[in-house]
């Protein structure tokens, strides 16, 4: 599925490279997505496949570890919509605490969350400070040291510069082209096609699953994803990784 | 406790009169702070103080009903200095639910959270998702009517800006001389002395807490307390509300 | 907000003002109100505006620390008045035991209760239970001395005596005119008018919210309201801070 | 088991029969008891077997269908005493939750625990708040007439007096005479013997289960167990369920 | 309640007795059963009560200590029938874990678990696992020895077998002559008679409780309980006891 | 991923698409796996990865939607060995509850699971009934027709008689040789080479992490994976595609 090469995925290790791993770094890529509607032409699986794509792009430029794709997290607001799936936030946090404490066992102590969806961002930072606590109680070793970052691929500075330069403020701010045009470049096979309004509806505040279908009734949120092309997404996809990994460097060396 | 006037607090209501009140209105303010140290000279209670005090002036402003303050919010990364005190993410998570459930069952649809600290937002947010769902499966008439706002009110601009002009960079991020300085408007009884070291640890990110306190040793993020006064607390209360006042007029507005 | 001087609160020290305090005691005086109706002229904050007022009275009589006033508790049997809030036990549990547990981390070993509603006091007991189980997992220094009692000031012998001496058998047992006085004393600006039918329900036990609403359709359970003064209350506030201050003493004195 | 008859167990009835009773009442019994040490010669199942034994004779008494016992209760403060176990308060507080909605669900409204344990009572009280709102979610047909009564059965006055006549001073409070003839009358094979020290401790607060062993080292609570006899037994249980069985039916007859 | 004789049950036992027990075993028996429909003839607690009697039967040939049965399980198919009672699975955990947690506390290492019902298998397998980690966590010695086992007594294969002979395929999966014939051993006062349609359904997965009513009305699954006898019952009574008794003695003799 | 087309994925398809999906199925086939080690040579993604391209083969084979794979499941009792994760019983069940609501409100009634981990069994099936319980009190139309079956793709009978013939009794319990094969069809690039221990242990039943490490030190759980080849990989996911197809074309026509 990595378009560039081959990067360390968890999934494909065996216990002893882990083992060998935890000795030159304590530190891990997880990234974590959405399954979740992104209007008549995005996929539902978009915030997964953005995040995973690019997380290996990371792991493979950082030579890091990278963890399991979260594929579902929280998308309550989108439920109207046939086949978005959410956790619950009270869940997604014991999901979140769970997998640390797993890993914290182990010895990891540096977690870094790529994100492909805004809705997580506030689940995960409580779900960072729970853990903090849960893991300072299981007297582990260092326990001190664990830290957890969430860096969202799409809010990196010079992935928002890009998109603008392709999009301005056709971008918008659910179902964007940006994010439409990773999925392409990762997924030729399965580029949609749909009417899209051209007046798409903008700037209402997020509500429960109902208030946001009646204000966005197609999904999309001010954008125009029909912009997407694959080759833009190949941009993204190579900005994204080039400052991320600088992130998950600086990330690592700080304390 | 209101330094300027008589708001329409929850607390100094008949439930008459709340039966009253929501026939001209369906919104509430909900202050929120936090029990956590401040450094050596701040009180344990800034962030509860700041956001009780100023909601009531925004209550009083707006002639909205103010609930009862939320006095101890998510502070866990404060918990190695005594006298802090923090609910787990999981615990305040339920704490809005089951506040924002009994609001709503009254027929109250807008809610709008004053908040004191920064600590608390993430927990805060990832509650009004969970709430949205919990309230759509009651059956509550016009429950997609159901609104959560969040106002940091060390965050509004106004604020923000007074607080640059008053103190430039040794405002910091925590124990800073403009929460303090609004603690010290509202109790200048409890204006407290202490010796403050001149260099003062700031940029280190929030991890748990026995690596808060490593990094921060008194506390303090990179602020100067010392320059606080009450007059500046004025000043912040009362650029406070009035921007805020503002925020909330314009939240009940839209849907 | 203390009508008589300068308690030692919480929120109104320093940490190293706390940690000062723990050399010379471990305990703290906790206090618990509720947000519920209190018949048509009670206030709705009259369990926490009672419950504070006399923890900071019983600490200023005794130079003990006051945490902060937990002002929604268990209530769900009135949240069919509006304005009404409760947590639902099982969040009222683990509240409870997130700050006895950040409380504990920091040294402190005793924690007194004054509180303002019955509808606390089962809950209450068992977040007790259920903290001691908790704190004895942590290995904490001298957890076995964790102690935890409550006191309701209503039950007091030397109040319930007054209480009956003002107004006898028209006391009732919810919008007790005892109650109402001492927040008439403390809020003397927010004493409430209202037709009150001088047939009172009373000896229906309490169940659910819509049974409760049937049998006490005003809110007041047996009670006389219009008979408070805020001399009452005076007096009903100095007979129970003298007595629980010797509670008090007497619990810190035992093991 | 019942030494008198054959009351109309839930274990020993069809659904048939079930359903035809409910025809004629929507009222059930539930004993619960504990599973916790009672000194040196008392069952380990003493307080399960007593509100068993009793809730059989009141059903008896009264026609009333009998629930399942509850074996284990909240006893976290005996834990250290071996062979002792107990839930933690927020798991019986779902427990009891559970019963109640399985039943309600059948059309049951009247829940009358007969209890032979104290340190169930605060749990149990919160659970009955927590159900009720649950209840009222359900949409359940006369949900409001849901009711639940504790009847814990060494409380009772009939049952009081005979044990202060009985025994006066030395019935104590935990392991008393009392409770220990009840399960001699029961199984008169499990009389056990065993030295009693004649000082045994007494007035001293119960908080967590290290500290309760340090103060009541062999788990009496000021009893003399010694002083039981199987007869006293008989004239204990015939008291209770004389007295309980008015209570019920009283229980009934009330909204 | 046991035909057979005296087998060491905890709830028959003193703490110094148990305290005893644990120099020679660290080994437990606990039975489990249900509280749910046996179709028009079958006991509600059918699968209590055989859990129950053939945990006593292998506690005495085994000498093992017999822990107090739990009486309601996971049933929630069943409750659609009037009288089935259940916890939830989520419940049903936690109510494992704090059984375990206390017996653990104390020293016990095995524990075996007699079940009565196939709806109780996958939580129990569940909690087990949630269990393991619990204590691995609370630092107790030999804390690595904690072993849970389940055996389900109609599954032995000498049960299975006798039960083949004497019913054939009328043996069916729920509500079955083999479970009814060991109730009216245990309880011959109380065996029910009532049509039933020899048409009985069968085959149909199970899934919820409407569901499952609709494919089962009279609540057998493919069973003719009109089969049994209580000679059966003793036979089938001890078949089980002898097989199991061999199981766990061989279960203690593992690591 | 898929080695064999274009299988109709969630994550691939539009809401417009769902939307059109559901009016002609309301099934969907899950894919859950796991993250654990699975020996010298196994990857620690095995479960999942066997676990999602079946899946994906199965829904191509019948035109069945395929939901996003649950990579990391109930593996406590691997979590002794480096790079395990696992969820707790009790969050995994909560996962599943609200993968199935969230999807259920869209009108799914059909949840058909392909698994890759005997350790997700029993939790599984206990979100099943939890997740009966949840749905049915949510109101949904045909509530009663929502149905769970899970499919344990390596228990599947020609899987089984295949791996015998191809391994007999190498094929062991864990890190299996069948298993391992199929991750070589996917993932040729990530086979592996450790040396391999002939003796390997088996037979001792799974408890905790701590134990399991203990019995079985290099993770495999009698079996030779050494045996694996990607050819094997191809010939046991057509057996397996080919059944599980016939299941869940049997499933959905079942009621």
């Amino acid at each position: 599925m990595s378009p560039t090469g081959s990067p360390m995925q968890l999934h494909l290790c065996t216990w002893l490279e882990v083992e060998t791993y935890l000795q030159r770094s304590q530190g891990i890529i997880m990234p974590i997505g959405s399954t979740e509607q992104h209007g008549p032409t995005g996929l539902i699986g978009t915030d997964a496949i953005c995040a995973e794509v690019i997380a290996k792009g990371v792991g493979e430029a950082t030579e890091a570890l990278v963890g399991p794709t979260i594929n579902v997290g929280m998308a309550l607001h989108h439920t109207e919509f046939p086949g978005s799936m959410s956790l619950r936030p009270s869940t997604l946090l014991l999901v979140i605490r769970d997998y640390l404490v797993s890993l914290a066992r182990a010895g990891f102590r540096q977690f870094f969350f790529i994100n492909g969806h805004g809705g997580n961002v506030a689940t995960l930072k409580a779900a960072f400070s729970e853990t903090y606590a849960t893991i300072a109680d299981l007297n582990l070793p260092e326990a001190d040291q664990t830290r957890c970052r969430l860096n969202n691929w799409y809010m990196n500075s010079q992935v928002y510069q890009l998109a603008k330069e392709l999009y301005g403020n056709r971008e918008g701010s659910h179902a964007t082209p940006s994010e439409v045009a990773v999925t392409q470049f990762v997924y030729p096979e399965a580029i949609k096609d749909a009417p899209l309004n051209p007046e798409v509806a903008s700037g209402h505040p997020i509500y429960g699953a109902a208030n946001f279908r009646q204000h966005y009734p197609d999904g999309r949120m001010g954008s125009d994803p029909s912009l997407a092309t694959p080759e833009h997404g190949r941009s993204l996809y190579e900005a994204a990784v080039e400052s991320i990994a600088k992130d998950y460097q600086k990330f690592l060396g700080t304390q």
